[in-house]
């Protein structure tokens, strides 16, 4: 997988109880297994085929890709946030190569 | 579940192999089973906890969502359109109120 650190977006605090958005983007050429090379073998797939957001250990938010999803996938959600704490990201592909990010969010005093 | 549509934005068209966002909300009260009622008594957790998305019946997308998610949960996310087709969304809840949408894609001559 990229070298490329994954991006997110999200507030650095939020109040007990808002709704925060959290914006996930991660670099993967997402190869869909049905393209050819120039010797018409064709390539392997390689996808991102899983995404989990946690937050403080639980699960949040857990997507499914296949194999129609763009390279470099972009996936959007809103969380609640009831304490302080820590979002964990992780994305996993094919080959089980795993990408992990954390961040944390504080609350508003 | 509520009466209402979800709301779905995609392009009415794409090239053969365009990427296209697509965004997806649904109106629901996501109630978490964290919260009592007046006599205090813990309402029962109601949440959307899966969404699927699929394009001419193939999967392209899947949610699995947790209590913290939002009410009236907003999911957005990019997929590859090699061919005209339809994109089908289900949304169920914990009590198996299943909601449906199609969208059709045509691609450009």
């Amino acid at each position: 997988m990229s070298e490329n650190k994954p991006r997110i977006k999200l507030p650095k605090e939020a109040a007990k109880g808002e709704i925060v958005q959290i914006k996930t983007l991660i670099t993967h050429p997402m190869e869909s297994g049905q393209r050819k090379d120039a010797s018409g073998k064709l390539i392997p797939r390689k996808i991102i085929n899983r995404f989990v957001c946690e937050f403080n250990g639980k699960p949040v938010f857990e997507a499914h890709l296949e194999t129609a999803i763009s390279a470099n996938p972009y996936i959007e959600f809103y969380a609640r946030v009831d304490e302080a704490g820590a979002f964990n990201f992780t994305w996993v592909d094919d080959d089980n190569v795993v990408v992990t990010a954390q961040e944390h969010i504080a609350l508003k005093a």
